[in-house]
């Protein structure tokens, strides 16, 4: 009988501000949870406890927006402030329309609002906004070699947004970085069960590894940021998050 | 300390032909892996097995390609005959190119080839394709029927396949099919930790619990098409996977 994959969220977590260490709130969390972390187990966190431990947050109210900020706003009907802030972490804007703006963040990711958050940012600052952590795979790197320290193993750290998609739906969450686990992994070539040869295929393990612990974490700031995963059953060298990201060359929907 | 959530893939399942009952084979696997569900818990197959059991084969030598099924299969460099089953197959075109042709399916879930698959059909067989289900809620929803009959339960089924996405590398399991669970949440308006209130959200829980199941069963056809999950904290009245179509009024992407 195969052992099941596991995935235990990881309650009690405090709220984080600037400057917290997380691996430690992570240490003391897991010990509460009974959970001692063995090799190949997982520790996924989400995009928020990330961003606010580095202190990530823009005051609005320091914020002149340009010109082109004013307009967007105006058209989409966000805070041309905030706008002006979507707009310095981008590289470029794909869509926008009333309420959604639609832009590739300068790492790469496209989501809405480049990933520059409003909501459980913290309490009576209406003017505070929140940027993805500066460098993910480095965030989600730092964490594991404490959590690995701490622990002994060679455990996976995977960092979580929530991205909305085209065609469909409901966000799920994916990979914004990773560290100590092939965040894709490349079947191509391997046959099939008939011995055809299959076409080049790509799976997106660190996305599937977010939106499955986000089941337990809850998808929209329920206040359970990280969860334990056991299991799963990855194998092939690490990669970061940004293997995740397609380059805009090969991408039809720019 | 929080039950995990636990995923457990289903081996030993046989390779699937039409007219197989797959509820049967779907209890035996279960009794084989020592496992009874329980109300809420979730059970999890892949397109492939339940499109074979409905025979949804397609012998391409049948076939003969329209003009447009020949320009398409020229410029995407795809055999002419499989171009026209996935044009038969679809309401749109989004997007082709050299290897590439992505179509919105008549069910509206837009995939590349319009979910038509040729690995893993038959042996020995290059000329057999396998279309997507019928109607795949009503085939969730007949599984579950059965399943529950079985296990005096009320359990959950998602029929998954894999998806390409736009900005992103790698495929995805995303739900096709449900029954017995809310594919789609709806968070508007829930306040935030600090009381604000959010903005629409709505959580494409079905993708997720596919996505996570495909950790275990593997994405791409490696012989485990079905697991059993448990543990999953969804609340809310059953809405099936077509609830996670995005209508293309509201599509900014096509």
């Amino acid at each position: 009988m195969p052992e099941p994959l596991s995935i235990t969220p990881l309650e009690g977590l405090p709220l984080v501000s600037p400057g917290d260490d997380i691996a430690r709130l992570l240490v003391a969390a897991l010990r509460r949870s009974r959970i001692v972390p063995v090799r190949r187990d997982i520790i996924v966190v989400t995009q928020k406890i990330v961003s606010k431990a580095e202190g990530r947050f823009v005051d609005l109210t320091s914020i002149v927006p340009s010109a082109r900020a004013a307009a967007i706003g105006e058209q989409v009907g966000k805070d041309p402030r905030l706008v002006e802030v979507i707009l310095s972490e981008s590289t470029d804007v794909l869509r926008c329309s009333k309420g959604v703006l639609i832009a590739a963040h300068r790492l790469g990711l496209v989501m809405a609002n480049a990933g520059v958050d409003q909501s459980n940012v913290a309490a009576g600052s209406a003017d505070r906004v929140l940027l993805l952590p500066r460098d993910p795979d480095s965030s989600a790197a730092m964490l594991k070699e404490r959590l690995d320290r701490e622990f002994g193993g060679d455990l996976g750290v995977v960092i979580t947004d929530s991205f909305g998609r085209p065609w469909r739906n409901g966000v799920v969450a994916a990979a914004i970085g990773a560290a100590g686990l092939p965040s894709l992994v490349d079947l191509t070539g391997a046959p099939d069960l008939f011995g055809r040869r299959m076409q080049r295929t790509q799976v997106a393990v660190a996305d599937a590894i977010a939106a499955a612990a986000a089941l337990v974490m809850g998808e929209c700031d329920e206040g359970i940021p990280a969860a334990h995963m056991r299991g799963v059953p990855v194998n092939g060298a690490p990669l970061p998050a940004s293997a995740l990201i397609r380059s805009a060359e090969t991408d039809l929907f720019r």
